[in-house]
């Protein structure tokens, strides 16, 4: 085919075309990240094992996890890894204990009645962190349940729920906890030492900034092993991806093996910021930047400060009657900004991620589009109707 | 962040690293189908949403079967995607017959017991088609048989299975037909008026030469609808992927949008190179040139021409006592091809693709490069042992 041989220089797709995108994911990644898919891969050949293997330490090593836990890629979103982690890692005779305060706790729900685990749900306000206490609480009076879920950043909202104080309730009452840090992973700390998990999902394209198409679970090693033929699907048996992996490096089933090569660059890049800390930094000087800034222009937050994780924000939609969100959206769009609608129940609301890479030029100009299609709009009350 | 706002002219990656995938997936692709994976995008985007419905609508029009089947795009390997399309479409109380003659049957047989699923196997030779005969009988003796497999290609030898007749046979006794076409659609014809299935499950990443990370399945839109809840999976369910796509054009769970992008680009070249029949006609000549070649260097192929697909070539390992699988792999990486081992169970083998991105010139080199290690090997017989 000719175009193997076609000349080594490729101009990048226009920038026009590509918004920056401040959501939750996918979101924004770097032309390094992008770059890292021009190169195809045998999916059994020697130098993607050792992608594969790379990629697997340096997840593990992240969470300061290598000691007990192994990394577990699987294709797919992260809803895949989750549902991989739960239908591995609680038996059918377990119960799973499901704190709710925004739409990803009760996702899990609806993944445990579809594969057949029982569970527990604690409903809280969207708007407020998960108690600790209440969970406590439950586990008292429960003996019944064996694992208990936590979500570390409730995207739903960008509430920052309390998982050191959650984990250690959990290793108090001798049960075992999964995590899913889809949104934090890569940014917010998480260390096994301190923070026991049994088992914590993410994903590639959220605080690591690769690409869509693979998510991850750290597990306990001595939990993969005892959970063999646990799983109600072939495709999403941790255990037996595991056991794959370890056996000769390989992949069960066909891997996305451009994604994973960006995957391995994205990580390049967290490195060369200082890890999860510099990561951190930027995103929550993107976070104060973008909320001062959008307080100037008159919004309100949905959350206390205090409760806000630096990932998303959101906002109360303004009571002017000139606002209308479609109109605000495609005008943003058009100016070269996404954002997210709201996805809470109880209010009027809409988001602004703060993760990818993106830094206070974005948010600056972000921030400036807004301005003008409040203008335009003649929208002049921002407050919450 | 500067690197968005880095030079517009990116070089690609040395292809000194890259070799020619001479496998059945994850194949050589285009540097135009990998350089659409450079742009980001936002996932519930007015552009991204219509970028899933032109794929949709490409990939049921390209098995002429719009009118009665919908296209369900899923996440990951085309083995979720299998295992979306048994779980989802056959009821509990049905029952799958599989006819296996290689590792993807097999695989079948797998899923249905782990995600519980009553199904019966008809075991054939690994170097022989399955025989439509011998479902028909299977199909007369046990009227609790809902279902019937149907592999077109069994990569496991590269044997063609006679889809054809026996969807022909299928729908002779009424029952539905459900075909792993993987490594065939998009290169062989299949038209849903002349061959009647029920649903059809396939890859970005083989003959439509995407890269990997999604599936789909085209399915008939009355047996979707029946199977509200059916599924034993959140995440492979197509049902709620279909409803939930057909709603609001929206993807369920992230989407890998880079690879779904590429898969867009790859459908545009497939158009231009004449669609199925247009790439067919290079994967035989890949194929036969393929074959002809190594017969000269002393080769002998595992099946019968008659029996042979066009998209990978199951080789007899020779009997001279100095070839040494691992060191030919290993040279003929080093050379720039990636072949891939035998699956058979039978005989000791290995195997060759023809499809992907390439052409007369890769399978001449290929052969150049086999020669050359032959004689680095000094193995002077290339008969079976």
């Amino acid at each position: 085919m000719s175009d193997r041989s076609s000349p080594r220089t490729i101009p990048e797709p226009s920038d026009a075309a590509a918004a920056v995108l401040l959501t939750p994911g996918p979101l924004t990644t770097s032309a390094a990240t992008r770059r890292a898919m021009l190169r195809d891969w045998g999916s059994r050949n020697a130098d993607f094992i050792a992608l594969t293997a790379r990629l697997r330490a340096r997840l593990t090593e992240l969470a300061n996890a290598a000691d007990d836990h192994a990394c577990v890629p699987i294709q797919g979103s992260g809803t895949f890894a989750v549902e991989a982690m739960i239908g591995t890692l609680v038996p059918a005779d377990g119960k799973l204990l499901i704190p709710v305060n925004g739409a990803y706790g009760k996702r899990m729900e609806k993944i445990c009645g579809v594969i057949g685990r029982p569970f527990r749900v604690i409903e809280s306000p969207e708007n407020r962190p998960v108690e600790p206490d209440a969970i406590d609480a439950a586990l008292a009076a429960d003996p019944s349940i064996s694992h208990v879920a936590a979500i570390h950043c409730e995207t739903t909202s960008g509430v920052l729920n309390p998982l050191a104080r959650i984990a250690a309730v959990v290793a108090g009452r001798s049960r075992a906890l999964l995590v899913d840090a889809m949104s934090t992973f890569g940014a917010l700390a998480i260390d096994a030492r301190e923070c026991p998990f049994e088992a914590l999902a993410a994903s590639a394209n959220k605080c690591i900034e690769g690409v869509p198409g693979v998510g991850f679970v750290l597990a306990r090693r001595e939990a993969l092993a005892a959970r063999a033929g646990n799983a109600p699907s072939l495709s999403l048996d941790l255990h037996d991806q595991w056991r794959g992996l370890e056996a000769n490096g390989q992949w069960r089933f066909t891997p996305p093996t451009h994604v994973l090569a960006a995957f391995d660059a994205a990580l390049d890049q967290l490195d060369a910021e200082g890890g999860p800390a510099g990561r951190l930094a930027r995103y929550s000087d993107n976070c104060r930047r973008l909320v001062a800034g959008m307080r100037a222009l008159g919004f309100e937050t949905l959350l206390d400060d205090a409760d806000q994780a630096p990932i998303i924000v959101t906002f109360m939609t303004p009571g002017d009657p000139n606002f209308d969100f479609t109109r605000f959206y495609d005008s943003l769009h058009g100016r070269g900004y996404v954002i997210y609608p709201g996805k809470i129940t109880e209010a009027d609301t809409f988001r602004i991620g703060c993760i990818g890479a993106i830094g206070a030029a974005e948010i600056d100009g972000a921030l400036a589009a807004i301005e003008a299609t409040l203008d335009d709009m003649a929208v002049r009350d921002r407050g919450p109707g």
